[in-house]
């Protein structure tokens, strides 16, 4: 990992501490914040520490959607008898074989109850639903579908329910007020704040049989000052997407996309600070990776093809499951196919940016301005509208609402990425934890001392073709929660 | 990792060295054997360790091709003017993003005296080439083409040449004749070895200013034992294919395969030693894959297909490139197509292991008999007849020469993983190194004392779509003397 980070410090050449406290924060986002407020709640005396000069972290900067279910208050009084098991087996199946079965059973079977603490802090919901195809919901209602439960392979796996849930705040102002409300329950906790501070190295004892984690080093107005952790040291310092040269070594697909997702703190130095002092990175070639294609939802009646004049997904699956199948093409370009009718208000909606690259009449016409072969091109678009006419896709199971022929005249989008398509993404590898949040040492043994959440942490969400908006927020309030709880609870 | 190996040893608690090196060996493999004799004849006390009651790790299974070009003797003798500059183009295009430029350079500038170097060894080599589509050759012939040099999309990349060089030797007996020459040439060196060994932990200097590595533990005949480096230790222990656990956290898509290529002792220890004294494992969820369905070469006229009855591959690909493929596939089967005129003594013949899944006259009645869409496949064969026939392949570039219409009768066999078919796999991460071996810390400086080779660092080849046979073998003998040589000449 390229940081600054360098190794630990021995606790014998600290020769005073300039603060102590139970449990020390390392970075005050969404995990950050709860992780110290459940400290608190559980008796400790808790600080928490930014690098930034105010709190918020990546998840200021967030929708703040809450993948959250199993039956919250809002999926009840909107009709969805979801379950915990249908939430687990959902996100088993999407995590793939990187899944952590421990974690995700945590997750599901405590959803209800974070739902019902985070509402308990302050942060507002509506009792609706937001029922069209979209990224986020704009307006101030709760639920929506957020990931590929309604489509195949999972809608076959495990009953669907919409799992997102939205702040009560119109447009994307979620991450903002979501932050607001955290800050607000830290500040009446009396818990210590501390901006502008570097967090350098883990203090570490090795004087006992068990190494453990007792303090941090940070750098605030120049000055390194020693903060005493007597329970436990919880790092809350987001991912390393903003770290190009750990992007470059460790998921160097993702530097295909063109937005990296995050603040300038993520760059990976909670990763390393956890390293140093044992812990294990993990799932670091793993990103979540957007193809913003929607709204307008209309888009979805189109087709992706890659240059060879193959589709490769069923469109009506989740963007960021789009995103990492368009990726994994060997294809130097990308395009989507559609009806000029279904083009709509594109330009005046979507966040996706590709550019207009042929329309016409025929798919003769398209392919020759695509240069693609227009055989092909012609093939591939009559073998789906021969099944879309009567509402079948037995290629890639896209749901029949959105099957409809191309019968032109037609348009193509080009979604090749490096060409105009806006493609967000961030990274979802990190240190390996326990469920309750302990760094994990090679012999997967718990660091004394230290904790992790958030994306600092390797935690529910593990693969980008599986990922669902809301995972990352929901996951990092909850394993920060944890996490500081744990912490708190520790007898170092 | 799951390994057992602990923390390093700090050399202050060490009271006595058992035995005292300039250069010491960890790993008696084709990469572990160079570095001893590269360390030797560069002027150092040499001594070489494995944790096994003989030498040879998995080079010693291996067929020890070796991929070597830029003008070697062989390749001028069999009329190719091969270049330093096209084989580092094919190499940087076909490691993709992860390509390392500068080990690429070093390891294309220098192929041809590394092939000189080993010959003068004893290691012997025929000035024949061996002709046919092979993944080896089972002749004592030398060169033949074990990468994509002559497939799309490479050949349009860089002058395409064989570089595979295979041992004089018949049938798969190139490793153990390897090994045989390299130990040959290290017992006439008088480098002292070690069997029955087992590195635990690497001793550590940090009473200096910059942390050194100065030595290893070993345990033999269940004694722990102090060896002192004087200049430095090479950790050549291999990769981590053996460590389940390891795979299944780094690189768990591998574990859909079937048979780890490697030796027991590939448990990634040597990586983890590394990373204990301050190293960073890279790469770790990239891996070789085989699809190994020639010989006979005559399967290459068939298609692989998906369940969306899709091609995905020019099918004339490297093997290893092909099962890359495959496994990106979101697909419960695949199939592999062809005329059962072209089956021919596949069964007589084959690694592939693939079971026969259909039958049929016409591609509806294969259809049918695999549970396939037979519009679909139709379509799918309809569209490369229609190419085949005028020898082109617009959608995949296949080569003129494997192009042929499928005409009937037709079989189908069954390539799904899990289902039969054969498919080795190994790991391609490992410890980052300099170009000259050095391990290198989170800062990318180099750890003093500390080298790693062969598949124990991350070399040459970094991912499994773009990999040649013999680039393991030939990185590893490459690595393994360039590390030697600089542990031999450092000043600890």
């Amino acid at each position: 990992m390229n940081t600054s980070s360098a190794a630990t410090v021995d606790s014998l050449s600290v020769n005073h501490w300039h603060h102590s406290f139970d449990v020390v924060v390392v970075g005050y986002g969404g995990a950050g914040a709860c992780a110290a407020i459940a400290a608190h709640d559980s008796g400790a005396q808790v600080a928490i520490f930014d690098v930034a000069s105010a709190a918020g972290g990546s998840t200021a900067l967030s929708s703040a959607e809450l993948y959250l279910g199993g039956g919250t208050r809002i999926q009840k009084a909107c009709g969805y008898d979801d379950t915990p098991q249908a939430m687990y087996d959902y996100l088993m199946a999407s995590n793939g074989p990187q899944a952590d079965s421990e974690k995700i059973r945590s997750y599901c079977d405590g959803s209800v109850e974070h739902f019902d603490w985070l509402e308990k802090l302050g942060v507002p919901f509506k009792e609706s639903e937001y029922k069209q195809r979209a990224m986020m919901a704009l307006s101030d209602d709760c639920l929506l579908y957020t990931g590929n439960e309604k489509t195949q392979p999972f809608a076959a796996l495990s009953p669907p329910a919409p799992r997102g849930h939205n702040l009560k705040i119109k447009g994307d102002n979620g991450g903002p007020l979501f932050i607001k409300v955290l800050s607000a329950a830290l500040a009446e906790r009396n818990i210590a704040e501390f901006f502008n501070s570097r967090a350098l190295r883990l203090v570490v004892d090795s004087t006992t049989e068990q190494t453990k984690v007792v303090g941090v080093v940070f750098r605030i107005d120049m000055q390194e000052i020693f903060v005493e952790a007597r329970s436990g040291v919880v790092l809350c310092s987001g991912g390393f997407v903003m770290n190009q040269k750990m992007v470059a070594e460790y998921a160097p697909q993702l530097l295909r996309c063109t937005v990296p997702i995050g603040n300038p703190g993520d760059t990976g130095s909670g990763i390393a600070m956890g390293v140093e002092a044992g812990g294990v990175a993990i799932n670091m070639h793993e990103g979540f990776v957007s193809l913003p294609f929607y709204p307008p939802a209309s888009l979805t009646y189109g087709i992706f093809i890659n240059q060879q004049c193959q589709r490769f997904i069923n469109e009506d699956a989740y963007h960021g499951r789009v995103g990492a199948a368009l990726l994994e093409q060997r294809s130097e370009r990308i395009y989507l196919l559609l009806n000029v009718e279904d083009y709509g208000d594109y330009e005046a909606r979507s966040y996706l940016g590709a550019p207009v690259a042929a329309t016409g009449d025929t798919v003769a016409e398209l392919a020759e301005e695509l240069g693609l072969n227009s055989f092909l091109l012609e093939r591939c678009v009559e073998s789906y509208n021969h099944f879309a006419s009567v509402g079948e896709d037995p290629q890639f199971q896209k749901n029949s609402e959105w099957l409809k022929c191309l019968n032109g005249p037609l348009v193509a989008l080009d979604c090749t990425p490096g060409r105009g398509v806006h493609m967000p993404y961030f990274t979802l590898g990190g240190l390996k934890t326990s469920v309750i949040g302990e760094v994990l040492d090679r012999a997967e043994q718990p660091i004394a001392g230290l904790y992790a959440a958030g994306r600092t942490a390797c935690g529910v969400p593990r693969r980008g073709d599986g990922y669902c908006s809301g995972i990352s927020i929901a996951d990092a309030s909850f394993s920060g929660r944890v996490a500081g709880q744990a912490a708190a609870n520790n007898k170092n």
